[in-house]
């Protein structure tokens, strides 16, 4: 596995696709793959890009990524789709647009494929996130669809959050309910040709000025034609801003900006976990099923005890 | 702590109640409760009941209850509904018509209320699963709205699994493309004076004789008025037959069936490692959030190693 890792980060980017599939499909090693990069990430900023299926968030996309390499920055971006069984995969809709970057060296693409039926969107994303970054890009884009618990505790994970919205189709006012407008920063109005943009915008202005809590960073919205590259460049002014912005937030602000990270700790147990008991997992499951033992006592015993078979307090 | 556990076992709903909502606020008492009810759970027929909102879920249960209760036995049902952060707490919406139950000594009706932007909808609610089913209740209905990851990890954990749809919406064709439309057992066409019930029907018998992989259970249609009190002898019957085919499945078929299970495993984990940290799990995500360390290597720190900090090699 280490011989992948150091490809990739040589800037292999078969390696980097090799990886992530093996990151998508629970592979016993992403412990170890997660570990080797390690020291390489925490350079790239993460940009959250969610919003409702049809507001325009690849096109959205498609033209951030010629704005940044314009300027000679690298892009990676993770797109993640609600799968259909039906279909066998993610389905890349109107990304097709942006294969044109595939091309491109500064650039790379990947489509989340959840996994059967129940693959749990969110539960691998974060690691795919770090490997982006780890490969070197400059730029980390992932885009989700919807506002739901699953996009909240992606976009929960980036340094600025993007919620796309078109005029005119109410989206704003579910969107407002929803835990994504907690955590979005900066609100893109769309197809500023189509409904009411001034009202949106009026909308939105109204909701944004009223402090987050505990995160003293200032929200925008920012009105946008991506198809026809309106404001491209204003939008990408106000995402540099919000990343010099962040960078200065304190220990307790980043706690609260960043409220992905229960997801981080109960995923990297849960791999740790699995890790531990290899084949015997589905063993335990059973035991599980059949109640045969309690879920805590039992991984109690697997996880802190030794021997005697108690709980011992361990200093850390 | 033990006396709440010890009067909710005795039959106090109001014990009962309380424990649901520490679960419900991640209490650190969890584990605790969690391991003193276990000798006492098990017993309970577990019913999974979703779809899509408007199909008849609530009027379902109401007459489900009511069912149930002419036979003799008693019913506990928890309700996860997505909450409006606005509207402050879970809507409970049409389900006023069970307010009728709620004064009847053999019924306990809950709402989950999803605490703030990012509860998790489907977190906790295993855990309540099982408080229903240690108080006694002979049949323990859990309802959730939609057709997404967190309702197949919920209705992944009841034994037997109700999709509700509507005649002519065309649920039945967005519902065969979710998960749920795996995990469900019965599919229940409600409101069959609408639309064209059996054209749902047909699409619905096409799909359910094909056999689910590895889970030797066969699936039903029924076509209930759940207003109107139409059949619901036949669903009821439906249920119990469901059951005892249950009761027969080998460890390999449950294993299959209970897809949920990894949600338990899960969260166990998280419970078990918040509760080893205390006060001290803030400290440990500003790490994680300042990139202090990696994950991984933490948490075998804490969950693993003994004053030397290195991983240790256990007998289980």
């Amino acid at each position: 596995m280490a011989s992948l890792v150091q490809k990739m980060l040589k800037g292999d980017k078969a390696s980097l696709s090799r990886l992530i599939t093996l990151i998508e499909n629970d592979h016993p090693d992403t412990v170890s793959i997660m570990k080797e990069i390690f020291p390489h990430t925490g350079r790239a900023h993460i940009i959250g890009i969610t919003g409702f299926p049809g507001a325009g968030k690849s096109t959205t996309i498609d033209r951030l990524i010629a704005t940044y390499r314009q300027k000679g920055l690298s892009v990676g971006v993770v797109a993640v789709d609600p799968s259909s069984p039906l279909s066998g995969g993610a389905i890349l809709g109107d990304r097709v647009r942006m294969k044109a970057h595939h091309k491109d060296e500064g650039v790379f693409i990947r489509s989340m494929a959840t996994r059967g039926f129940w693959g749990g969107l969110a539960r691998n994303t974060h690691k795919v996130m770090e490997l982006l970054d780890a490969f070197g890009f400059d730029k980390v884009i992932v885009e989700t669809v919807g506002v739901g618990q699953d996009e909240v505790d992606i976009v929960g994970l980036a340094h600025t959050s993007l919620l796309v919205l078109t005029p005119g189709l109410g989206d704003e006012t579910q969107a407002i309910k929803s835990g994504v407008f907690e955590v979005a920063d900066i609100f893109v109005i769309n197809k500023i040709d189509e409904g009411d943009p001034l009202k949106t915008l009026g909308i939105l202005e109204s909701v944004v000025t009223t402090n987050r809590s505990g995160v003293n960073l200032p929200r925008r919205v920012i009105m946008v034609s991506a198809i026809e590259d309106k404001n491209m460049d204003g939008l990408v002014d106000a995402l540099e801003n919000h990343h010099e912005l962040w960078k200065r937030l304190g220990p307790e602000e980043r706690l609260k900006k960043f409220i992905g990270t229960d997801v981080i700790v109960r995923e990297a147990l849960m791999d740790l976990f699995k890790n531990r008991l290899g084949q015997d997992y589905d063993d335990f499951k059973r035991m599980l099923i059949n109640r045969k033992a309690n879920v805590y006592t039992e991984i109690e015993k697997i996880m802190y005890a030794k021997n005697n078979g108690t709980v011992q307090d361990f200093e850390q």
